[in-house]
């Protein structure tokens, strides 16, 4: 019987993004295997859920190797892929409780190369704020739209701009909210059309889905752009 | 054993509001034996959702002795209480779907001597339909909003307005928000503070809680008229 | 990236409450942020589901600024808004388990100016105690009714009283009313027509919804007092 | 392959009650093969969740041998057991759309020889419908409450009666309601003490429940009567 | 604003049952001042859901006044009530890990002047363990049944004792069994007639309707045992 | 666009199973087309969830071309597969309302050459049905359980005999137990070891899972049948 | 009262999509209302989820005006939008059941201009007819991925292929899976990074995702084909 | 009253397997007493959901006599069963996280007797990574499948082989996927024929069902191997 981990590693190649580390279920000891072969390998890691706990046991052994970021519990040992010219995305959260998932986002695009703005706050019991912000938020190619409790903010933006949306539904709440199935189901049945949706607290997954849509743009581009394409 | 029907007659008097005859799960011979007695008294009744079958076969015997409205359901065995003078309600839907429901508020209003505005097809997801009514609404003394799919909107409303929100929620939709949880829910976990609920597709008790709160204005209001009050 | 926090500061003009600040979800940094603007500003701010430890990093920083309530782990930075003239509110629970849920109401209520009394361990269990108080309880505007377990308690008063009535349901309870779902759906599929529902544990939305409905208590008053209104 | 059915024949040697056809799921030859039995072997069938059609096709076969009462949907072949001497039933029901329900668990006890009153329309909402029974009520040896929406009924009797209760939760209601959940999980959580509960819609079960009960009570009763037992 | 208690003292005298201090969501302060009063009344009184940490906060300050069992995690201020003659109850367990909640159910009959006898891990995966116990259980007036995971026990009691049987699922599982659910819906649901179910863990709710069930046999048992009753 | 079908037709040929036509789904035209392409290739087709009035109009254009049998709604259209010699295959039921489920896995089974006993209505609240019948299937190679209710038969007999058991759960049952979710926890929370189970209702499935369980024990056997093997 | 319905017709100047009708909750009259405005005004209309019955009860009006499709229960009434350059669209299935939903998605992506291809009956439990189509998949702009039961197609098409994919779930299946919920969550999810996912049967939402994404396309091609843009 | 544990102790003769001792609800008298007789019986034990905290509390009395796995969390106090000749099992799993519940499998088949095998990480997103050891798992005969998240695993080795597999759904994930019900009721739900499943993280009970599987091999094997069995 053995702990190896037989990582996916030409997932890169296939799909574009990287097989990250799904931290939260995995011992120290497979944490530490996996940090030990991408700093060996010099090819990089993203490590997602990774209590301070867990980076405090790697970084023991590769003082220095990880980047780590607290607030998205988020992991890289570099290097980061080079940077892309896919488009502009934009962040956006309806609460400072929010944070945590945007940043988680945030960090996966950026280890991909991709980078994002963010703008927080601006959820709808408070519409001014978000009304005063459309013009800055319809320049982008992308939203990523966080948002937990009733997580109303992905149906009126989706109801304003013609921008692809992913909505990340967050567990911030507590009695029927607890959890994020009020948010999660919200998104899933909007009165918007054409919102997408990923699992709930899921950064990782929503950054990733931006990252399928902008190559495509990019793509998509060359090819119209050559006059004999 | 018998089949008769004791009807709570002093709730009237007790909390100013008539035991209605929820019909749905009743036998034709129980509600047949209830219209008649209410024929009888004088006293009126309201029937909420009385199908169109049930009606008929209480029609059959008392022809004419029940004002039936289809879109809602609700019968009404005259005569119905004296117009109030409790203040204004309005009664605002999201979508066109969610009218059967709202017109229950109505009927229940009018049953009980309160008039009320309707205002339909106001979601969020067009949120110029709901911005350009704002004035119109913010006259009313209260609102009965009903809204089925993820029902944002009693959450946009209740951020723009200082009044009783009622929301209710519909089981318009389907997949995740067939039956109405995922409206319901939103509504309860809005990040809009204040709003209030009730069951999934109950206008008649959204009716009758304008009906509580407005009767209490009137009290508050006259206790306050009288200089030695 | 920046964790600033953009609170919705003109919502006590728009609806006449102040946002609060949901504390259980952010962080130490956040609370502190927020906490050194409200008392920098003079403008009063409330935070709910604020846990001892979190308190003690506010207090730390900031010592005396902040009345905190260990039972319903509220923390109120002042002024608190002047007295109202709306009314009274009455907050009756079933249990005394249920007291930390009331007492936030009743801290919210007191931040916005508006008073409150408390009537606790009135439970229908023992349905004695609950009637020798109904004279007492008649004579309010408004109920806020808390309980958990079965949630019987709004279902009687509502019966009872034709007052306007926010249930309250709590996680009080285990099996299958652990986390308050049944008390959810007990108030919400009452018997008693007019209820009205806030989510679980939510003692401060309740209060909202009561400061929604007294000040248009007061309106509606303040226009009939008016011989030629 | 075949289609036979073997019914648990020395069930009432053993428990003192007869196993009954639940219909709902049986084809008509099932139904009718059970019938032919048990009109030939002259022992007495229950038969409960008996549609119209199904007993219509039984009739058709075996025209009178079998009493069936539509309100409860239970067909009885005779003949039924001879009348117990062990003590008073009461039935109650909230509403008028419980009836189903009770007369299921009334057929039920008169088959197996038990008598027992029916009181209706008892529900909370009118409490005082309730107050001016519980006389009548205390004089039982055991209740069966039956209620559909919120479920408060078996509460408010387990505070105010020590008999034996067993919470019969109905499917009446809408909503949240639908289905009788929030009935069934009410009467679980009741604040009440001592409260049994049965399936949803079970009237069948109540019954068969104070059937164990009652001849317990009969055999005490023997012995303790016995100056030498 | 006060945090005193208003216990249902004359519960006793209405149904022959004390108020339990359910005392899992009590605070330290809640419960010392109900500990105060019973010890100074002389009148008894039942904790259940007692954590050690809790009994040590009482028993600090009112040493030896408290009976503490950490099994079942419940306490007792005496005096306990006098022995009844009731009837004789058997309290059976499915597995070893049921243990606590039977012992609940026991110290609840204890408090309440009721003996019963234990016999555990009789769960039906080894049915010989059960059968060879048969005779033993077929002499009790009542069973109470308590059965974690796939709750198959008290269906099979059911279906071989004529006795009443009440069953208590209990939490002890995972997965889908995790929490109690599957073993409350088995129970329910059973294809043994007439089995009565109480909450999830409740022991102490199984003992109250065991108390309900056997003072019904002796009021029964003097009736009768009059000759001219 | 087209409506046409792709089976996977060289499933036999992987893995020893045809694939199968669940019909619930399909339109008349779709099922029909199948029907054609399987009568004419002439390598047979087996249908399930097929409807009284889908078959007739299979029927109407392709008489006589399919085996139908309205218990289990499945349809056949041959050749079958050559007899098996893998073993024997015992199926059981609790009660004859399970009969359509069992039905549908005999009929599977008999499909794919394997022959299968059934044994009825042998549920656990009458034990002795099935304690008298244990010796018979002790002989099988395999069983199938078929039980909805509670669902306790297949963990009392996984108790008793050492055999492969493949549970099916049915959605016989009303109130909680109705769609099946009772009885598939039950197995799958089972104190009996080594239980497996499938979806609810799915004869089919369990079939299959004795066709691939019996073949391996042909190959087994082969391979140690032969001296040098 | 009225009954008019209010759409908000800017949505496409707004967004690029129509506000489509969704006809499941709508009366004949509401649905004939909307239908003559739409031929009136000769700016086309799509209605999705209408049933056979109510397209014929609009076709009984406006005889011709309708291009209705039974499979995806869509209607259109033209002019569709121009021929849209964006991209290239496929829309996979798992089984033939999944075609209406597949359907609708491509009936929405015609009225708004854009061409699809359809590739039906790929799922994974067939695995050679999914490898042999990757090369056509791989040529598209955007997947849209349309699978009932338990939904495994989006997670390995998403292994595989680096593009957008939107995942419809489907409500087909039985059991744990009727009603499509375990599609849905198996798409949510996924160990597939990246993938998205709309509510279950909402064939239209996902083509509404895919207009919102392949326009950006073209307008950051237009963005980045410009020398000096 | 008394603490003493009653194991199944000839389960071992009636099935082949023996009764574990799921440690994770019991208490460390419970477990230490187990363990104890266990010693001095010199028969074995096994001991699942063993917390580390557990074991100390045993190794501290009775030092090495058992053989503690932190990883599967499991302790055997021996001697295990003697090596079985039945087959072989392979035990394969989606990801490193699933290795607890894989190594809980593969600990119980250790102590019955018979070996297995492991696999690692071949989750379908990567599906090369399961296609490179297809031949290598085509020589068992049989499959443990070990998967959290959305569980599309056992779903695609079901379409590729035809071997016997009990799917073990694990509780990795979050959101949606959190607890395992995703992976469970995807299992069950799958469109690959005739996959069994066992509950969430039940790695030993999808042993259990592999050793009711091979025993059942040998015995037909041996009745074939003889010329006139």
């Amino acid at each position: 019987m053995r702990n190896d981990v037989l990582l996916d590693d030409d997932r890169r190649e296939r799909i574009g993004i990287d097989e990250a580390v799904f931290s939260q279920t995995k011992s120290d000891d497979q944490l530490l295997a996996i940090a030990r072969q991408a700093a060996a390998s010099g090819s990089g890691r993203l490590f997602t859920r990774l209590a301070a706990g867990q980076f405090a046991a790697i970084d023991a052994q590769l003082a220095g190797a990880m980047d780590y970021d607290p607030v998205s519990r988020t992991g890289i040992i570099g290097p980061v892929m080079p940077r892309r010219n896919g488009g502009r995305v934009a962040i956006v959260t309806a609460g400072s409780s929010d944070l945590p998932v945007a940043r988680e986002a945030a960090r996966t695009l950026l280890y991909h190369g991709q980078a994002a703005t963010e703008l927080h706050d601006v959820g709808v019991a408070g519409l001014w704020r978000l009304m005063s912000r459309l013009g800055e938020l319809s320049g982008a190619n992308g939203l990523i739209v966080v948002a937990g409790m009733e997580g109303a903010l992905p149906t009126v933006l989706g109801g304003l701009l013609p921008l692809p949306i992913v909505a990340v539904p967050t567990s911030v709440g507590y009695g029927v909210s607890g959890g994020g199935r009020v948010a999660l189901e919200s998104a899933l049945a909007s009165c918007a059309p054409g919102l997408t949706v990923v699992n709930i607290d899921n950064g990782y997954g929503a950054a990733c889905a931006m990252l399928r849509i902008l190559p495509a743009v990019t793509a998509a581009a060359t090819a119209r752009a050559r006059p004999h394409g």
